[in-house]
Protein backbone atom coordinates (compact mmCIF):
# COMPACT_ATOMS: atom_id res chain seq x y z
CA UNK A 1 0.00 0.00 0.00
CA UNK A 2 1.71 3.03 -0.70
CA UNK A 3 0.88 6.49 -2.06
CA UNK A 4 1.66 5.92 -5.66
CA UNK A 5 -0.79 2.78 -6.03
CA UNK A 6 -3.00 2.78 -9.70
CA UNK A 7 -6.66 3.84 -7.14
CA UNK A 8 -4.96 6.82 -6.09
CA UNK A 9 -3.98 8.12 -9.18
CA UNK A 10 -7.30 7.51 -10.77
CA UNK A 11 -8.76 11.25 -10.63
CA UNK A 12 -7.47 13.14 -13.84
CA UNK A 13 -7.12 15.99 -11.31
CA UNK A 14 -4.00 17.48 -10.11
CA UNK A 15 -2.41 14.71 -7.72
CA UNK A 16 -2.26 16.43 -4.01
CA UNK A 17 -0.75 13.63 -1.50
CA UNK A 18 -2.40 13.31 1.74
CA UNK A 19 -0.38 13.41 4.93
CA UNK A 20 1.74 9.93 5.50
CA UNK A 21 -0.13 7.77 7.86
CA UNK A 22 1.22 8.69 11.63
CA UNK A 23 3.68 6.20 12.35
CA UNK A 24 3.50 3.91 9.42
CA UNK A 25 0.38 1.19 9.32
CA UNK A 26 0.97 -1.88 11.47
CA UNK A 27 -1.86 -4.05 12.21
CA UNK A 28 -2.41 -2.09 15.95
CA UNK A 29 -2.64 1.11 14.02
CA UNK A 30 -5.24 -0.61 11.91
CA UNK A 31 -8.47 0.56 14.21
CA UNK A 32 -7.50 3.46 14.55
CA UNK A 33 -6.69 4.49 10.66
CA UNK A 34 -9.88 2.68 10.14
CA UNK A 35 -11.54 5.66 11.83
CA UNK A 36 -9.94 8.09 11.27
CA UNK A 37 -10.96 7.65 7.41
CA UNK A 38 -15.10 6.89 9.11
CA UNK A 39 -14.47 10.37 10.47
CA UNK A 40 -13.17 12.04 7.82
CA UNK A 41 -15.72 10.36 5.44
CA UNK A 42 -18.39 11.51 7.46
CA UNK A 43 -17.14 14.95 8.17
CA UNK A 44 -16.75 15.14 3.86
CA UNK A 45 -20.14 13.43 3.12
CA UNK A 46 -22.06 16.47 5.25
CA UNK A 47 -19.82 19.04 4.11
CA UNK A 48 -19.70 18.38 0.10
CA UNK A 49 -22.95 15.96 -0.07
CA UNK A 50 -22.88 12.65 -1.66
CA UNK A 51 -21.50 13.41 -4.89
CA UNK A 52 -18.94 16.42 -4.50
CA UNK A 53 -17.29 14.24 -1.50
CA UNK A 54 -14.38 12.21 -3.31
CA UNK A 55 -12.44 9.15 -1.75
CA UNK A 56 -9.75 11.81 -2.44
CA UNK A 57 -11.36 14.42 -0.40
CA UNK A 58 -11.49 11.98 2.48
CA UNK A 59 -8.22 10.73 2.31
CA UNK A 60 -6.63 14.01 2.67
CA UNK A 61 -8.75 14.97 5.38
CA UNK A 62 -8.02 11.74 7.08
CA UNK A 63 -3.99 12.26 6.43
CA UNK A 64 -4.20 9.20 4.47
CA UNK A 65 -3.20 8.29 1.24
CA UNK A 66 -6.71 7.52 -0.75
CA UNK A 67 -5.19 4.03 -1.62
CA UNK A 68 -6.40 2.93 2.02
CA UNK A 69 -9.18 4.22 1.92
CA UNK A 70 -9.84 1.93 -0.99
CA UNK A 71 -7.96 -0.75 1.23
CA UNK A 72 -10.43 -0.62 3.82
CA UNK A 73 -13.58 0.62 2.58
CA UNK A 74 -13.64 -0.34 -1.36
CA UNK A 75 -15.78 2.42 -3.80
CA UNK A 76 -17.31 5.61 -2.63
CA UNK A 77 -20.29 3.36 -2.03
CA UNK A 78 -18.85 1.67 0.16
CA UNK A 79 -17.37 4.41 2.60
CA UNK A 80 -20.56 6.07 2.07
CA UNK A 81 -22.01 2.83 3.55
CA UNK A 82 -20.10 2.14 6.52
CA UNK A 83 -20.51 5.72 7.71
CA UNK A 84 -24.37 5.45 7.75
CA UNK A 85 -23.57 2.48 9.60
CA UNK A 86 -21.20 4.08 11.91
CA UNK A 87 -23.77 7.12 13.00
CA UNK A 88 -26.64 4.55 12.78
CA UNK A 89 -24.66 2.15 15.39
CA UNK A 90 -26.29 3.81 18.49
CA UNK A 91 -29.96 3.68 17.05
CA UNK A 92 -29.54 -0.01 15.95
CA UNK A 93 -28.37 -0.51 19.62
CA UNK A 94 -31.69 0.81 20.77
CA UNK A 95 -33.45 -0.83 18.25
CA UNK A 96 -32.80 -3.61 19.65
CA UNK A 97 -34.04 -2.88 22.83
CA UNK A 98 -36.96 -1.22 21.89
CA UNK A 99 -38.62 -4.45 21.51
CA UNK A 100 -38.29 -5.93 25.19
CA UNK A 101 -40.21 -4.69 27.82
CA UNK A 102 -44.04 -4.13 27.79
CA UNK A 103 -45.61 -3.71 24.05
CA UNK A 104 -47.94 -0.91 25.86
CA UNK A 105 -44.74 1.29 26.34
CA UNK A 106 -42.59 0.40 23.10
CA UNK A 107 -44.24 3.99 21.95
CA UNK A 108 -42.33 5.62 24.25
CA UNK A 109 -39.13 4.05 24.30
CA UNK A 110 -38.82 4.73 20.81
CA UNK A 111 -39.73 8.30 21.09
CA UNK A 112 -37.28 8.56 24.21
CA UNK A 113 -34.58 6.78 21.96
CA UNK A 114 -34.81 8.74 18.99
CA UNK A 115 -35.33 11.91 20.70
CA UNK A 116 -31.61 10.91 23.31
CA UNK A 117 -30.00 10.54 19.31
CA UNK A 118 -31.25 13.76 17.87
CA UNK A 119 -30.34 16.20 21.38
CA UNK A 120 -26.78 14.47 21.75
CA UNK A 121 -24.59 16.93 19.50
CA UNK A 122 -22.13 14.32 19.01
CA UNK A 123 -24.75 11.71 17.64
CA UNK A 124 -27.07 14.27 15.72
CA UNK A 125 -24.20 15.45 13.65
CA UNK A 126 -23.53 12.45 11.61
CA UNK A 127 -27.36 11.60 11.12
CA UNK A 128 -27.98 15.48 9.74
CA UNK A 129 -25.15 14.12 7.11
CA UNK A 130 -26.76 10.69 6.38
CA UNK A 131 -30.35 12.79 5.98
CA UNK A 132 -28.29 15.52 3.28
CA UNK A 133 -26.89 13.23 1.60
CA UNK A 134 -29.89 10.75 1.53
CA UNK A 135 -32.60 13.42 0.28
CA UNK A 136 -29.84 14.72 -2.50
CA UNK A 137 -28.42 11.44 -3.93
CA UNK A 138 -29.89 8.54 -5.18
CA UNK A 139 -27.41 6.20 -4.72
CA UNK A 140 -27.11 7.25 -0.77
CA UNK A 141 -30.57 7.04 -0.56
CA UNK A 142 -30.43 3.55 -1.86
CA UNK A 143 -28.03 2.37 0.72
CA UNK A 144 -29.85 4.27 3.45
CA UNK A 145 -32.98 2.29 1.92
CA UNK A 146 -31.76 -1.36 2.14
CA UNK A 147 -29.67 -0.62 4.90
CA UNK A 148 -32.97 0.71 7.61
CA UNK A 149 -34.92 -1.97 5.88
CA UNK A 150 -32.77 -4.89 6.91
CA UNK A 151 -31.39 -3.60 10.16
CA UNK A 152 -34.03 -1.47 11.40
CA UNK A 153 -37.57 -2.46 10.53
CA UNK A 154 -37.31 -5.91 10.54
CA UNK A 155 -35.43 -6.25 13.16
CA UNK A 156 -38.44 -4.64 15.57
CA UNK A 157 -40.77 -6.20 13.22
CA UNK A 158 -39.78 -9.67 13.73
CA UNK A 159 -40.31 -9.56 17.53
CA UNK A 160 -43.66 -8.13 17.66
CA UNK A 161 -46.63 -9.98 16.57
CA UNK A 162 -48.53 -6.82 14.46
CA UNK A 163 -50.68 -7.82 11.45
CA UNK A 164 -48.95 -5.67 8.67
CA UNK A 165 -46.17 -4.31 11.34
CA UNK A 166 -43.77 -3.43 8.98
CA UNK A 167 -45.43 -0.77 7.18
CA UNK A 168 -46.51 0.35 10.74
CA UNK A 169 -43.38 0.88 12.33
CA UNK A 170 -42.44 2.57 8.95
CA UNK A 171 -45.62 5.19 9.59
CA UNK A 172 -44.08 5.43 13.52
CA UNK A 173 -40.57 6.39 12.26
CA UNK A 174 -41.99 9.03 9.16
CA UNK A 175 -43.39 10.81 12.57
CA UNK A 176 -40.08 11.15 14.00
CA UNK A 177 -38.70 11.66 11.10
CA UNK A 178 -40.43 14.47 9.95
CA UNK A 179 -40.04 16.10 13.53
CA UNK A 180 -36.18 15.73 13.19
CA UNK A 181 -36.66 17.26 9.62
CA UNK A 182 -38.80 20.06 11.24
CA UNK A 183 -37.08 20.48 14.46
CA UNK A 184 -33.18 20.31 13.35
CA UNK A 185 -32.72 20.65 9.83
CA UNK A 186 -35.82 23.38 8.66
CA UNK A 187 -36.06 24.26 12.71
CA UNK A 188 -39.51 26.20 12.53
CA UNK A 189 -40.99 27.50 15.41
CA UNK A 190 -42.19 26.71 18.05
CA UNK A 191 -40.89 23.20 17.56
CA UNK A 192 -37.25 24.25 17.63
CA UNK A 193 -37.29 25.42 21.08
CA UNK A 194 -40.11 23.11 22.49
CA UNK A 195 -38.88 21.18 25.23
CA UNK A 196 -37.82 17.48 24.23
CA UNK A 197 -39.91 15.97 27.53
CA UNK A 198 -42.88 18.09 25.91
CA UNK A 199 -42.47 16.19 22.62
CA UNK A 200 -41.98 12.97 23.82
CA UNK A 201 -45.62 13.36 25.78
CA UNK A 202 -47.23 14.39 22.52
CA UNK A 203 -45.32 12.24 20.51
CA UNK A 204 -45.05 8.41 22.19
CA UNK A 205 -49.03 7.81 22.24
CA UNK A 206 -48.92 8.64 18.32
CA UNK A 207 -45.86 6.13 17.36
CA UNK A 208 -47.38 3.94 19.69
CA UNK A 209 -51.25 3.77 18.01
CA UNK A 210 -48.57 3.27 14.72
CA UNK A 211 -46.61 0.31 16.16
CA UNK A 212 -49.82 -1.49 18.01
CA UNK A 213 -52.69 -0.95 15.63
CA UNK A 214 -54.69 1.25 18.16
CA UNK A 215 -55.22 -1.61 20.23
CA UNK A 216 -53.08 0.64 23.16
CA UNK A 217 -55.67 3.46 24.38
CA UNK A 218 -54.56 6.47 22.65
CA UNK A 219 -55.83 9.82 24.76
CA UNK A 220 -54.60 12.98 25.72
CA UNK A 221 -51.50 13.29 27.93
CA UNK B 1 -33.54 46.12 -20.00
CA UNK B 2 -30.70 45.23 -21.86
CA UNK B 3 -28.08 41.93 -22.19
CA UNK B 4 -25.72 43.88 -21.21
CA UNK B 5 -27.15 45.04 -17.96
CA UNK B 6 -25.05 45.66 -15.29
CA UNK B 7 -26.46 42.71 -12.99
CA UNK B 8 -25.88 40.84 -15.78
CA UNK B 9 -21.98 40.79 -15.64
CA UNK B 10 -21.46 40.78 -12.43
CA UNK B 11 -19.97 36.83 -11.61
CA UNK B 12 -16.35 36.54 -12.99
CA UNK B 13 -16.94 33.60 -15.45
CA UNK B 14 -16.90 33.76 -19.08
CA UNK B 15 -20.27 35.37 -20.36
CA UNK B 16 -22.73 33.44 -22.26
CA UNK B 17 -26.10 35.10 -23.61
CA UNK B 18 -29.08 33.26 -23.31
CA UNK B 19 -31.25 32.95 -26.03
CA UNK B 20 -33.10 36.32 -26.64
CA UNK B 21 -36.68 36.10 -24.96
CA UNK B 22 -38.86 34.84 -28.14
CA UNK B 23 -40.41 38.00 -29.72
CA UNK B 24 -38.75 40.18 -27.53
CA UNK B 25 -39.99 41.87 -24.10
CA UNK B 26 -43.52 43.50 -24.63
CA UNK B 27 -46.01 43.89 -22.03
CA UNK B 28 -48.14 41.39 -23.03
CA UNK B 29 -45.33 38.45 -22.75
CA UNK B 30 -44.31 39.22 -19.10
CA UNK B 31 -46.80 36.74 -17.19
CA UNK B 32 -45.33 33.93 -20.35
CA UNK B 33 -41.81 34.94 -19.17
CA UNK B 34 -41.89 35.24 -15.58
CA UNK B 35 -43.66 31.58 -15.84
CA UNK B 36 -40.86 30.52 -17.90
CA UNK B 37 -38.29 31.62 -15.97
CA UNK B 38 -39.99 30.33 -12.40
CA UNK B 39 -40.50 27.06 -14.40
CA UNK B 40 -36.28 27.19 -15.08
CA UNK B 41 -35.73 28.14 -11.61
CA UNK B 42 -37.52 25.11 -10.45
CA UNK B 43 -35.95 22.63 -12.44
CA UNK B 44 -32.36 24.22 -11.85
CA UNK B 45 -32.55 24.23 -7.60
CA UNK B 46 -34.24 20.80 -8.31
CA UNK B 47 -30.96 19.13 -10.27
CA UNK B 48 -28.18 21.25 -8.86
CA UNK B 49 -29.33 22.13 -5.27
CA UNK B 50 -29.65 25.41 -3.93
CA UNK B 51 -25.84 26.32 -3.88
CA UNK B 52 -25.18 25.61 -7.06
CA UNK B 53 -27.89 26.96 -9.00
CA UNK B 54 -26.72 30.06 -10.34
CA UNK B 55 -29.03 33.09 -11.87
CA UNK B 56 -27.08 32.67 -15.12
CA UNK B 57 -28.39 28.91 -14.95
CA UNK B 58 -31.76 29.77 -14.72
CA UNK B 59 -31.88 32.45 -17.89
CA UNK B 60 -29.91 29.98 -19.96
CA UNK B 61 -32.52 27.38 -19.34
CA UNK B 62 -35.58 30.27 -19.18
CA UNK B 63 -33.46 31.83 -22.71
CA UNK B 64 -33.70 34.56 -21.00
CA UNK B 65 -31.08 37.22 -20.33
CA UNK B 66 -30.36 36.82 -17.06
CA UNK B 67 -30.99 40.65 -16.60
CA UNK B 68 -34.14 39.71 -17.22
CA UNK B 69 -34.42 37.20 -14.05
CA UNK B 70 -33.00 40.36 -11.51
CA UNK B 71 -35.82 42.18 -13.24
CA UNK B 72 -38.84 39.94 -12.37
CA UNK B 73 -37.11 38.42 -9.13
CA UNK B 74 -34.26 39.93 -7.76
CA UNK B 75 -31.58 37.88 -5.82
CA UNK B 76 -31.03 34.19 -6.28
CA UNK B 77 -32.68 34.02 -3.03
CA UNK B 78 -35.58 35.85 -4.16
CA UNK B 79 -36.00 33.38 -7.15
CA UNK B 80 -35.91 30.72 -4.54
CA UNK B 81 -38.60 32.30 -2.33
CA UNK B 82 -40.75 32.75 -5.67
CA UNK B 83 -40.14 29.46 -6.83
CA UNK B 84 -41.03 27.84 -2.98
CA UNK B 85 -44.19 30.31 -3.31
CA UNK B 86 -45.47 28.66 -6.70
CA UNK B 87 -44.79 24.80 -5.65
CA UNK B 88 -46.91 25.55 -2.77
CA UNK B 89 -49.80 27.49 -4.03
CA UNK B 90 -51.53 24.37 -4.67
CA UNK B 91 -50.81 23.65 -0.90
CA UNK B 92 -51.90 27.25 0.77
CA UNK B 93 -54.74 26.85 -1.26
CA UNK B 94 -55.74 23.73 0.23
CA UNK B 95 -54.25 25.13 3.85
CA UNK B 96 -57.93 27.97 3.48
CA UNK B 97 -59.69 24.92 2.79
CA UNK B 98 -58.77 22.89 5.14
CA UNK B 99 -59.87 24.75 8.73
CA UNK B 100 -63.59 24.83 7.13
CA UNK B 101 -65.90 22.45 7.90
CA UNK B 102 -66.50 19.96 10.46
CA UNK B 103 -63.64 20.40 13.44
CA UNK B 104 -63.26 16.70 13.78
CA UNK B 105 -62.57 16.01 9.75
CA UNK B 106 -60.37 18.31 9.51
CA UNK B 107 -57.18 15.71 10.14
CA UNK B 108 -58.71 13.73 6.88
CA UNK B 109 -59.15 16.91 5.33
CA UNK B 110 -55.49 17.83 5.54
CA UNK B 111 -54.12 13.98 4.96
CA UNK B 112 -56.33 13.94 2.01
CA UNK B 113 -55.15 16.78 0.70
CA UNK B 114 -51.17 16.37 1.08
CA UNK B 115 -51.81 13.06 -0.46
CA UNK B 116 -53.91 14.75 -3.67
CA UNK B 117 -50.79 16.90 -3.79
CA UNK B 118 -48.07 14.32 -3.24
CA UNK B 119 -49.56 11.64 -5.40
CA UNK B 120 -49.62 14.12 -8.91
CA UNK B 121 -46.03 13.77 -10.44
CA UNK B 122 -46.78 18.25 -11.54
CA UNK B 123 -47.14 18.76 -8.13
CA UNK B 124 -44.77 16.37 -6.79
CA UNK B 125 -41.53 17.12 -8.55
CA UNK B 126 -41.18 21.09 -7.36
CA UNK B 127 -42.22 19.81 -3.63
CA UNK B 128 -39.17 17.42 -4.34
CA UNK B 129 -36.96 19.98 -5.54
CA UNK B 130 -37.74 22.15 -2.32
CA UNK B 131 -37.15 19.44 0.05
CA UNK B 132 -33.56 19.06 -1.62
CA UNK B 133 -32.61 22.53 -1.63
CA UNK B 134 -33.79 23.38 2.29
CA UNK B 135 -32.38 20.47 3.62
CA UNK B 136 -29.05 20.70 2.52
CA UNK B 137 -28.80 24.56 1.99
CA UNK B 138 -28.90 27.10 5.45
CA UNK B 139 -30.45 29.70 3.43
CA UNK B 140 -33.00 27.94 1.44
CA UNK B 141 -33.98 26.47 4.88
CA UNK B 142 -34.67 30.12 6.25
CA UNK B 143 -36.82 31.12 3.07
CA UNK B 144 -39.17 27.82 4.17
CA UNK B 145 -39.33 28.48 7.33
CA UNK B 146 -40.53 31.63 7.13
CA UNK B 147 -42.76 30.94 4.33
CA UNK B 148 -44.35 28.07 6.06
CA UNK B 149 -44.83 30.02 9.83
CA UNK B 150 -46.39 33.03 7.57
CA UNK B 151 -48.31 31.17 5.08
CA UNK B 152 -49.25 27.92 6.53
CA UNK B 153 -48.72 27.57 10.41
CA UNK B 154 -50.18 30.48 11.09
CA UNK B 155 -53.06 30.83 8.55
CA UNK B 156 -54.81 27.33 9.95
CA UNK B 157 -53.57 28.33 13.51
CA UNK B 158 -55.62 31.36 13.37
CA UNK B 159 -59.04 30.32 12.26
CA UNK B 160 -58.56 27.03 15.36
CA UNK B 161 -58.98 27.88 18.92
CA UNK B 162 -57.24 25.45 20.71
CA UNK B 163 -54.44 26.09 23.08
CA UNK B 164 -50.66 25.53 22.03
CA UNK B 165 -52.31 25.58 17.83
CA UNK B 166 -48.85 26.04 16.50
CA UNK B 167 -46.78 23.64 17.68
CA UNK B 168 -49.77 20.86 17.35
CA UNK B 169 -50.11 21.69 13.76
CA UNK B 170 -45.90 21.44 13.49
CA UNK B 171 -46.33 17.76 14.63
CA UNK B 172 -49.16 17.02 12.29
CA UNK B 173 -46.98 18.37 9.78
CA UNK B 174 -44.25 16.51 10.93
CA UNK B 175 -45.79 13.00 10.54
CA UNK B 176 -46.87 13.97 6.86
CA UNK B 177 -43.59 15.77 6.25
CA UNK B 178 -41.84 12.63 7.21
CA UNK B 179 -43.84 9.83 5.25
CA UNK B 180 -43.32 12.00 2.04
CA UNK B 181 -39.47 11.86 2.50
CA UNK B 182 -39.77 7.84 3.36
CA UNK B 183 -42.30 7.26 0.73
CA UNK B 184 -41.20 9.67 -1.66
CA UNK B 185 -38.04 10.43 -1.47
CA UNK B 186 -36.08 7.06 0.37
CA UNK B 187 -38.52 5.24 -1.48
CA UNK B 188 -38.92 2.61 1.74
CA UNK B 189 -41.41 -0.61 1.05
CA UNK B 190 -43.76 -1.22 2.00
CA UNK B 191 -44.44 2.01 2.71
CA UNK B 192 -43.47 3.75 -1.12
CA UNK B 193 -45.75 0.97 -2.83
CA UNK B 194 -49.01 1.32 -0.17
CA UNK B 195 -51.92 2.57 -1.29
CA UNK B 196 -52.35 6.23 -0.71
CA UNK B 197 -55.72 5.52 0.51
CA UNK B 198 -54.74 3.19 3.45
CA UNK B 199 -52.03 5.49 4.53
CA UNK B 200 -55.01 8.41 4.26
CA UNK B 201 -56.74 5.84 6.77
CA UNK B 202 -54.42 5.14 8.95
CA UNK B 203 -52.62 9.19 9.25
CA UNK B 204 -55.86 10.90 9.50
CA UNK B 205 -56.64 10.09 12.85
CA UNK B 206 -53.15 10.99 14.28
CA UNK B 207 -53.36 14.16 11.90
CA UNK B 208 -56.75 14.96 14.28
CA UNK B 209 -54.93 14.11 17.43
CA UNK B 210 -52.42 16.34 16.75
CA UNK B 211 -54.32 18.93 16.10
CA UNK B 212 -56.99 18.50 18.03
CA UNK B 213 -55.44 17.87 21.43
CA UNK B 214 -56.97 14.18 21.51
CA UNK B 215 -59.87 15.86 22.30
CA UNK B 216 -61.21 13.90 19.19
CA UNK B 217 -61.76 9.81 19.20
CA UNK B 218 -58.52 8.27 17.85
CA UNK B 219 -59.62 4.35 17.77
CA UNK B 220 -58.32 1.93 14.78
CA UNK B 221 -59.37 2.25 11.80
Amino acid sequence: MTASSPAASASPAPRRRGRPPRGGETAADAPATRDRILTAARETFAQHGYDKASVRAIARRAGVDPALVHHYFGTKEQVFEAAVAEAAAPVLDGANVIPEGDPHHIGERLTRFFFGVWENPASREPLLAIVRSVVTHETAAGIFRRFITRNLVRRVAERLDVPDIESRIELAVAQLVGVAILRYVVRVEPLASAEAETLIRRLAPVVQFHISGGAAPLGPR
